[in-house]
């Protein structure tokens, strides 16, 4: 596959205080770039992260919430082509030993070098294949190379995924940039996604760790691909200070959630086998948890999202996924419900409105589906795609 | 299409006190069988149901509960070829009017008819055609028709479902039969699913009304073909009385247990576009309530279910979906869990164990999943089914 990165961000590299890269390994049959590497250069070396909450987790995962615990990291090693999940106490092994390499390669604690690891559970790393990869990676570190880095993530993406925004402000200039990867598997509590945000704003950590655990919320929390939560998700947080410019907590949170949106964004539009991109937005909800509940309940409908692959404006089936939200998460009159598809009001007070067939489907990705709650006044939205041809055999192919 | 009965069980009249008929009214534009009446000839009218959880209920079900709730049900009509659901008040006077046509038909009590409907949400069912269908089912009444209405509320299922079971006893032989429909939208809290269980048990209503609950919550509730609940399940039970016999409550809810799991298989059998069955055994739970979330979590699970279909032992999706269940509904530990595919142990606390290749998925239907969660005694099965391209066909082509 060749990647067109042709007037992609750089990233994680478009901040001042990083560099990054992305090489082979060899961890791939496939031969594709597969080890990133993302170092922050300071002055200071704050970091932030949150983690998948399955209860069953890849050792990267247990090894980088130890290291993140002090809110200092100036490292982040990434592979994908093995999740290094469900390996014992030699894979957990395999994540510290990647870390010491960086480390070691750099000059820096290993305890501040946070590993993430992508790919198929319960088969371990090659360990060696995998340290030669972090000195390749550490020789070819540079200030542009966020979008090698961004290359050397992808599994099943078509693309890499990389956003950045620069943000005037009253005490200066800053920049927030980021990469991620996750083309299946998307699901709320984190998609099966790595992604690494860097700033060169001035933040302490707590700050960092406040505007990380808010924009992700509401971000990459609100894709649902296909309900399936992963072992592996990481998300982490570096902040160079390097700009000089100390933006305000609120200000800092709108610059990283702006970024994580984007690379939201494009994940929803990667994922596995999809032709639609579904929004979901609830409105007229007593609260915004009431929202997220319905909108992912529908977001979760098979039945639903096979209906929008068909270009089937089936509003029966959000209304039947609207109902199974417990009523003392998501109060409603079920017979004051109104679904709005694509412009067009098809259900109103629960029953059938508009003609279904004014609803046109085939005009473009992009599905819009409205349910108002008629509760209160609070809304969301929840991103998912369709369920298709494609999706059943890129995920009953993966590991065979 | 046509229907092979030989052999297969009269079903809701292998009791005594029992006549059926399915004829084809005309709501189906195929044709087909699309309405079914039971009558309960007695000496007993004792009746008991269960219904969807689902908040978005079929006019029918909303009618059906106040019919049932005094513990008399003379007789049910179900019809294929519309759901009646978000129909508004003209819906419900649609099913209001069904009830009164059978009971002037019968001589019978309009608020002792159940009503049952299944097809697509949010149209009207052409009233005349219905009653229409409702003389032409009371005329065609017979103490053998069991099948013929089983044949009638037929959707998408290849095939009736119908089973019996006559039971010697202490005080006399008894029998309990039934039928069911249901291929797609099987899931929890009921599949979409209408099942009508007949017994010439001498029964209290109260008796009746505890066994149907337990033996649903047992059988019908534990099989999860795509997650998505219904918004018309239900499941009815009649008590003729006609036998003489009063088997003890555990004797009553054995043999409708027993009944309602063998519709229940029928029902994983024929589930949509499937191609393997799936039992998820959790062993080794606190409480079964723990190893039937566990089973739930797995049946849930697009992923896994697509990896079946591809005969992919892949039981890293397995762990995946075990750890989504919170601690406080399944306590174990992660690094105790072991899972058997076909017999072979591909994980063993927590970590590959046997080759994955020993597993041979392409041999048979059915597929056995065992998870040892090692934290306690109990075990329940959950039931489902692969993701497959048929399930997408025919779900993206339902309505269109």
């Amino acid at each position: 596959m060749s990647v067109s990165t042709q007037d992609r961000s750089p990233g994680v590299t478009a901040a001042a205080g990083f560099r990054a890269a992305g090489v082979t390994a060899g961890l791939k049959p496939s031969g594709r770039p597969d080890l990133a590497l993302v170092v922050n250069d300071g002055p200071a070396q704050v970091g932030a992260a949150v983690f998948t909450t399955n209860r069953v987790q890849g050792a990267p995962v247990k090894w980088s919430r130890q290291a993140v615990a002090d809110g200092v990291v100036s490292a982040v090693v990434m592979n994908s082509g093995g999740a290094n999940v469900s390996t014992g106490a030699a894979g957990f092994q395999d994540a510290h030993s990647t870390a010491e390499r960086v480390a070691a390669a750099l000059g820096l604690s290993a305890g501040d070098v946070v590993v993430g690891s992508t790919g198929l559970i319960g088969e371990r790393l090659p360990r060696e294949i995998l340290l030669g990869g972090v000195d390749q990676a550490a020789a070819a570190l540079s200030t542009t190379g966020g979008l090698d880095a961004a290359v050397a993530i992808m599994t099943t993406d078509t693309v890499p995924k990389t956003a950045h925004l620069t943000i005037p402000g009253d005490f200066g200039t800053w920049t927030v940039g980021g990469m991620a990867k996750g083309a299946g598997m998307l699901a709320p509590a984190l998609a099966t996604m790595l992604c690494v945000i860097t700033t060169d704003a001035v933040v302490d950590a707590a700050t960092a760790d406040r505007a990380l655990r808010t924009a992700t919320s509401r971000t990459f929390d609100r894709i649902d691909s296909d309900g399936c939560m992963s072992t592996s998700d990481t998300v982490v947080l570096l902040a160079s200070g390097a700009s000089g410019a100390a933006p305000d907590p609120e200000g800092f949170l709108a610059g990283v959630e702006a970024v994580c949106a984007q690379l939201a964004q494009q994940l929803v539009a990667d994922a596995e086998g999809a032709t639609h991109d579904i929004s979901i937005t609830v409105m007229g909800a007593t609260t915004e948890e009431a929202a997220v509940a319905v909108g992912r309940a529908v977001a979760r409908s098979n039945l639903f999202k096979a209906a929008i692959y068909g270009n089937d404006p089936n509003w029966g089936r959000v209304l039947a996924q609207v109902g199974t939200v417990p009523e003392d998460v998501a109060p409603y009159d079920p017979d004051e419900l109104d679904v709005t598809i694509n412009g067009v009001q098809v259900c109103k007070a629960g029953a059938a409105h508009e003609s279904r067939s004014k609803v046109d489907l085939r005009a473009g990705r992009l599905v819009t589906v409205l349910v108002d709650l008629h509760a209160g006044s609070e809304v969301a939205t929840v991103w998912t795609n369709d369920l298709t041809h494609d999706y059943v055999t890129e995920n009953s192919e993966y590991s065979t």
